[in-house]
């Protein structure tokens, strides 16, 4: 620090580890193989003030040394859910890193669905990626209990009719939009729940919330899209009791009806335009009463 | 320009137009819609040398109109294909820009597949997002004749088993790969194919060509990815007479089997690092003999 | 909600607004010209609880109305800093809209430096687009009062020399990594800070904390990221007064030393492999004492 | 090839190599280093019909290989420029290889400027990333002559003033937009050009047409986007001898004037809405008369 007057400081809230560290597992039943395919963070709390404030490393794990616990990890674990697998990586250091009392570790899954192959179950050993990505945060603060976050990245969907926009507020100034009875309404769903209990089938909790968001989706007349997110959380609640609470973020991805009337054609709500920017941002926690 | 003694300049190849227009057809059968969602770049080419040299822009269409024209035919024409429209558009701005001799229209189609309906053939106007993507070029230098190229985007495949490479040519100093005789093999394809006919059922094509590909892509045991690209070319020649040659880029997603036994542990084809860089690319036409 | 038994369910936390407005304003001054281009995301919190489970949005602002007040507000305000025009906006939605208690408004600001000019103090209405990215966040819960928060966004930097690993915590089974005492450092800077008062010259106060973490940066051999990490934060604190604490995000960017002797060359530190992923990742606070 | 007739079919241009190899040398003069920070794609061509064909690698050198030699002739050469480097490569890979007649290197070389340090020649050893990007492309058919191209990448440029866009053609039907005597232009520009000779100070002449782009941009007023690129290329020309022809492609990032008067505020070209899709896009060479 050139030319200045040192103020006395301390080290806050801090956390270090690895990130985007690409692992990629394959379980080899015979003759049929399942994959895993996981970008994994991992992050380490605890008492780094030696480290940060006087430059001395020896309480600090190689961030080289994390990736190559979570191969190994990977191996010797990681036998069901991701979830799971993020609950003991965070258990291995608490365990063995001296200074570590806790840390998170958060997972983006890409899915992959069998290739086509001779029947109908499909490919044995071949896959095509999928959208949307399976995303799960485990956190700690002392290596043995273990907040659990779940969630669905990357679910776009739309449909074409079935939704509206009216009632809304007028601000008697800035308010210019007309009211809309038939519109499109398209998002890009991301969602993230809690659970209830401290573990449970992950894997299956997740389908069974996935395939209740795509069919809530269509299900009703929407006014809004406030009014579907809460719906798309009932249903969540409903039908999932392992879990707690459960948010949205849904984006109003816009699609305008082109003003084809200037032209003598008429848009028989046939013609759209797509805004990507900017885009109506919903958020909210739906929770159980 | 300041400052300096200008030379003799002139106007080269040049083109110009409006790109990345996002544009969404809905076909509202009752109760079954449809839907097109597409990204259109509409290039002109022609004479305008007096709009670049002398900053007249009479012979100019502004870049605007381009764009409100790509939604005005979009209503009353694009009643098949994305290639169609893409010979309609060109036809379009041929006949009626006085400067313009040809040019070429660009799409991304992004694909949507059905959510969840009531029974097996899915919602009538519920809609979820899929990767890949469907690619078209048209191009024209009359206005009356087009070239079509179709192809897909993003079709990311791998197989766990039945790949390896080895007998390759060593180079005295710099080879240190060692040969594999069963590892993963991972690509993103694109692929891009010309016709041999003016006309066809291109969307037929499409499905044809992008259903052979899944399935070539598991048939053998991968020698290379140069062999498979091969293999994947004779599939789509022997399927699709519509179509005269095909073309593939397959980059190589390496995924690298983790070093394990420095911890003593086994690693039999379980636990691999996927390296995103750098990458083997591939590259070539395959052509009727 | 289709074939399901309901549960009872409430609405948790939540806000809504509208995210990514590119909002640019130009301050004509004769004949100088200043800019600012912003992405703003505005989103407000209150009691919309009917909008989300009775679908009456009788209460709800539509974030078209928040894209146009933003612009129009831009035009009656924004006369300073960015963060100023964050609270301008914030206290508009408070005060009229009827149930909106808070907020937050986040923006990205991208900066413009002058084009050459005929003399040095650049052009007076030409501009070129800078890397790094000014960040800021304000926060409210009534509207009168302000959380603000500022920083940087990829500050991408790296010395050739003068850094360091070594002494670190070894895993007897997992660390594989030899200690460096001469590597490169490259990382890209995310910080964001607090204040000490409700307001403050904040572009002043963005520029000294700009300078000083550009000069601290090489001003030390670094042992670890974190002790950097630390060493920018205790400079931005000695030279801000008006700041309370600072935060900083630091991935270790790894220039990898290519392993040349294999083909009988040294490799004196001169050759390097820049490895995208996985990255050391680092967070910290840095707090006054 | 599963169910079908195989056609006959044959090998057509085909070329493969390693793709985004990220290579950072460091010269290390005492104590001034100098840096060059560039991504690497080499492909090679030639008779490699029977590993596509036949499945027989013989003919192949690994991708591998190709990332090995790129280090290591980093070290052994790469003394001068990128462009030279390319060359030095290509040169390579023909001579070694033995089914090798030809191939491309493509460079994107990241920009580093030095960081404050203690005169006004900054500092020694730090370095902070800038934007443009410095492209090349180098081609050879004999691996004896190559066909060079330099270019700029991601400059981004615009001036608040002395820009319009009038008397340009109307479409009967089509044209809704009017005329602008002042209006923002913003572009993003990419160049390229050929060279006149086989070698020549390549990173002098980037340095003067970087500097000739920019002063240029803003020294006239602008009727078109298709003019100041015009401009540019005459400019470029005028200044570099060394170069032949220069191609640009410009898009309009357009500044939408906010319609402010429907809330009763005047608008004099002050709020703007940066409308990033969809662009007017312009490709034209420049060559010499």
């Amino acid at each position: 620090m050139t030319d200045m007057l040192r103020v006395k400081v301390k080290l806050g809230d801090n956390n270090y580890g690895k990130a985007d560290v690409q692992l990629f597992k394959v379980f080899r039943d015979t003759p049929r193989h399942e994959v895993r395919d996981v970008r994994v963070r991992v992050a380490m709390t605890g008492d780094f003030r030696e480290a940060h404030a006087d430059g001395d490393n020896a309480g600090l794990l190689a961030t080289d040394t994390v990736r190559n616990t979570i191969y190994a990890l990977a191996k010797e674990g990681f036998a069901s859910s991701v979830e799971e697998f993020g609950k003991e990586l965070l258990a291995h250091f608490v365990q063995t890193g001296p200074r570590v009392t806790g840390g998170f570790a958060e997972f983006t899954e890409h899915l992959w669905a069998r290739l086509p192959g001779e029947g109908d179950a499909g490919h044995d050993h071949g896959f095509v990626r999928q959208m949307p990505k399976h995303t799960v945060r485990v956190e700690t603060t002392d290596g043995q209990t273990f907040a659990v976050t779940s969630g669905i990245d990357e679910l776009s969907v739309l449909k074409t009719t079935q939704s509206g926009w009216a009632g809304y507020l007028l601000d008697e100034r800035f308010t210019t939009l007309p009211e809309s009875h038939d519109r499109i309404m398209a998002t890009v769903v991301t969602a993230k729940w809690e659970y209830a209990a401290a573990s449970c089938d992950y894997d299956a909790v997740w389908q069974r919330a996935y395939d209740q968001i795509q069919r809530t989706f269509t299900d009703h007349y929407s006014p809004s899209l406030q009014n579907t997110l809460y719906r798309l959380g009932e249903a969540v609640l409903s039908t999932c009791p392992e879990i707690s609470r459960v948010w949205f973020q849904m984006p109003n991805r816009h699609h305008l009806r082109y003003n084809l009337e200037r032209f003598g054609l008429e848009n028989d709500n046939e013609i759209f335009h797509v805004d990507p920017e900017p885009y109506g941002l919903m958020e909210a926690w739906v929770e159980r009463a």
